[in-house]
């Protein structure tokens, strides 16, 4: 009981924060704001969070780990690789979702990323643990006989986080412009289909 | 002679504003601190630049004007689209060499845009006129066909866009993860041999 309770708060004190982020900027949102946004005292904020930054970063990990557990689920050893990468673009939309209305807090990550380094670790390395997961992939599709055998596994891998990342931010920043799960399984599309076996 | 010096005392305000605006962020960044930087008084600060939000539009719009250059100086008339398309990885280059080291700007312009509407509309209204313009270059291909006429060319141009922005913000962020100028030409070349023409 005490226990959910407490994870009640944490999770309260994420949301009002992620709101508080969004609308003044991680500068600007005090700790005092955030507690009363939240209805909890300095003393249950200080339990949960040692600081601001703190919590900026654990409202960065909770996004990380979603998208995570949705490549983790993607991934069926029993199909072939090829397969595995075009479901991958669904993983964009479920992200899509999720960050529908939190761009400012999305840009204010990687403004505050800019000028702190324990923030920018956060930001920009699971880049490097997703090129790298995509890489072992690829090489595993090469293997397996669904890719050609000249692709270039590491530079591939780069492409596909690149693109992810692109769609995400521009269907972030211009919701209206295109159907964004369409143009992210179209690009998907394309790419799998250079990089897989002549089906001739 | 009066003509090139107030030239030159506008580029010396925009190189300052462009290093404190770096360093310190958008809003901790004071005109005074630019002027002096700069060597300008603040009258001449105010001659070339009505606010420090129009400077901050300027040094954007500086940018956005030599992409602009870069991409039309690479589209000839005289070669096939598939061709241009692959020479376009290298205005990726080009960007890459400008934007070493300004980082700090080209996320605070995300952060900034954000929270105002004419920022916004001058960071990301650029992405909707390249799309628009390699939307024409895709159909374009399609009618002299060098591409297949099967290309979405709206959905298309959105996924080189989209690429395009995630090479370029991982290139700025994570400088020695990869040869970004390689990932780009591959992840260019990926794209185009999808959406040519069947060589058979």
């Amino acid at each position: 009981m005490a226990q959910q309770r407490s994870e009640e708060t944490r999770s309260q004190i994420m949301s009002a924060a992620t709101e508080m982020f969004s609308r003044s900027g991680y500068d600007a949102a005090a700790v005092a704001d955030i507690c009363e946004r939240a209805g909890v005292s300095k003393g249950a904020f200080y339990h949960h969070f040692p600081s601001k930054k703190a919590l900026f970063l654990a409202i960065l990990q909770d996004w990380l780990g979603e998208v995570d557990a949705r490549l983790t689920e993607l991934s069926q050893p029993d199909q072939p690789v090829s397969q595995t990468l075009l479901q991958m673009s669904r993983v964009i939309e479920g992200v899509f979702t999720d960050a529908a209305g939190q761009l400012p807090m999305y840009l204010e990550f990687m403004a505050q990323a800019s000028r702190d380094q324990r923030v920018w670790n956060a930001t920009f390395a699971p880049f490097q643990s997703y090129q790298s997961r995509f890489g072992q992939l690829l090489e595993q599709g090469k293997t397996e006989g669904s890719l050609r055998e000249d692709v270039d596994a590491q530079a591939s891998a780069w492409v596909i986080i690149a693109f992810a990342v692109g769609v995400l931010l521009q269907g972030v920043v211009l919701p209206q412009a295109a159907d964004w799960e369409s143009v992210a399984g179209q690009g998907m599309a394309l790419l799998v289909d250079s990089m897989q076996r002549s089906k001739e």
